[in-house]
């Protein structure tokens, strides 16, 4: 799993801040998470292959997730793109843009799922044989979902020296991958447990932003491998996070520490700040394995 | 007048090339004209005092004209503006603001004002004591309108020697700017041009962008001093201006060339092209005061 980050400031575009958006490259996927103004040039900047994008994850209709979705989706039409495109996010997004397109009389050449969001329970939203997402309600000004990516057990691995020393047909590998127990040229039962090793820990990613400090996410982004949760403030501004809904370094690190992830990736700063460093020095106080999102850097899960 | 060129190309933004939007400085007013999206970016980075834009002028509502403007909007709000906002452009665009103001549950706490355009005529839409803003209907794929900012005569300026000379009462300075004859102290009447010079030329700029070559707008920006027409194609390309709308530098050219305005900038350039060079050779060919508009440039008019 590699992650790019385009944007994690809060707020508005500025020559050198850039609103939220990421694309997470998981399995065969590369999937947007949210899409702020800019977020197209983003993508080009950081070199993403964005035809390739086939899913967008939009958490909340706050305008620094969401406002360059239609210029994304615009741009997609201009470059002749073919491919389905599927848009998961809260109810609503559909007419914005269904309405801009409508204005601009734009053509059609691929097709725009839309797969608006209005549960307030974490659902099941994407799933095929190597991956699944679900949402993760939080709480915040407006409707808003994080999303936990993750993938699904891989098939088992093949100890070839073990399959050879079972005098065991190489025509069977694929059903030893798949867990099979295998019947030798011997004619004798060969478990699968002797023949493989089992398979890597399935990773996962959970995406939390915005939100207030909010224990009840906890259960569903348990265990997760990476967690990116929304810092907006430093403890000095934290009497600002009731009237916001966002939440502080040190309660994200509190969030990561309950869920026990392996990992905590801090993002959607405030550019109040001038500089970052603080959030992981508070952050850490608390959660041992702290790191700062930055626009461009890349993250290996 | 000064012109700020905030970006001069067509189609998407990508990190080296800015979609249309330009703010006209005139008199007192900082006028936007489009607002392609990141347009809240460029006015950052040509350090443009952007509270001071109080009116907004969209040409047509395809996204690289104006899908930085609901980002704008936003950003006026979080940055607690309370000075109203008007905004002209074709009828549409207040719903689509509104909707995605509604869905952000976004506080109001400045007016904003919609001016929603339907006629096919060029119309006032703008008038004060010293500046007048009329539409110019252009041809395009969707309804389109350039404008034209003109100043208006100024008052006459004082011939101080003059007023010395005739024994006229200093009191009477402001009625003689106005254009008064006065009564000096030996009773005798003074016509105002024996002690007054005519005021500055008023200067008028006329931006004309998104528009197939349409000979028709020639009338309504005739003489004006500073006319900016798109000129998306060169001249091995003009066979895509009838699909596309759109016009070649040539075309501009002739545009400029009937309508006897001083001089001509040329812009909204295809991303196509490496170098721009060609657009002023082509256009120099019909017409000869040709300048090429360029992301960040100035221009005193």
């Amino acid at each position: 799993m590699e992650l790019t980050i385009l944007g994690c400031y809060s707020a508005t575009p500025k020559p050198k801040t850039h609103p939220t958006s990421q694309v997470l490259s998981i399995k065969n996927h590369l999937f947007l998470i949210d899409c702020g103004e800019g977020t197209q040039v983003q993508l080009r900047r950081c070199k993403v292959n964005f035809s390739r994008i086939k899913h967008i994850f939009i958490s909340h209709l706050h305008g620094d997730h969401y406002f360059g979705l239609i210029g994304l989706i615009s741009t997609f039409m201009l470059l002749g793109r073919e491919a389905e495109l599927n848009i998961y996010g809260p109810k609503g997004m559909k007419e914005v843009i269904m309405l801009q397109l409508k204005l601009g009389k734009a053509w059609f050449n691929y097709p725009l799922n839309f797969h608006e969001l209005v549960c307030k329970e974490s659902e099941v939203i994407f799933e095929d044989d190597k991956v699944t997402v679900i949402t993760v309600p939080l709480k915040h000004r407006v409707y808003t979902n994080g999303f936990v990516f993750k993938e699904k057990l891989g098939e088992r691995k093949i100890n070839i020296e073990a399959v050879k020393d079972n005098n065991i047909d190489m025509s069977y590998l694929q059903k030893i991958k798949q867990g099979k127990d295998i019947e030798n040229n011997d004619g004798k039962l060969i478990l699968n447990k002797q023949i493989t090793f089992d398979p890597e820990k399935p990773k996962s990613y959970a995406f939390c932003s915005d939100t207030q400090y909010y224990p009840a996410c906890i259960p569903t982004i348990k265990n997760v491998t990476a967690l990116y949760h929304e810092s907006s403030f430093l403890d000095e501004h934290e009497y600002l996070c009731a009237k916001t809904r966002h939440s502080t370094a040190r309660q994200a690190a509190l969030i990561a520490k309950e869920a026990t992830v392996d990992r905590l990736i801090l993002g959607h700063y405030s550019t109040r700040y001038s500089s970052i460093d603080k959030f992981k020095t508070e952050a850490k106080q608390v959660f041992h394995n702290v790191e700062l999102a930055e626009d461009g850097k890349k993250f290996i899960i």
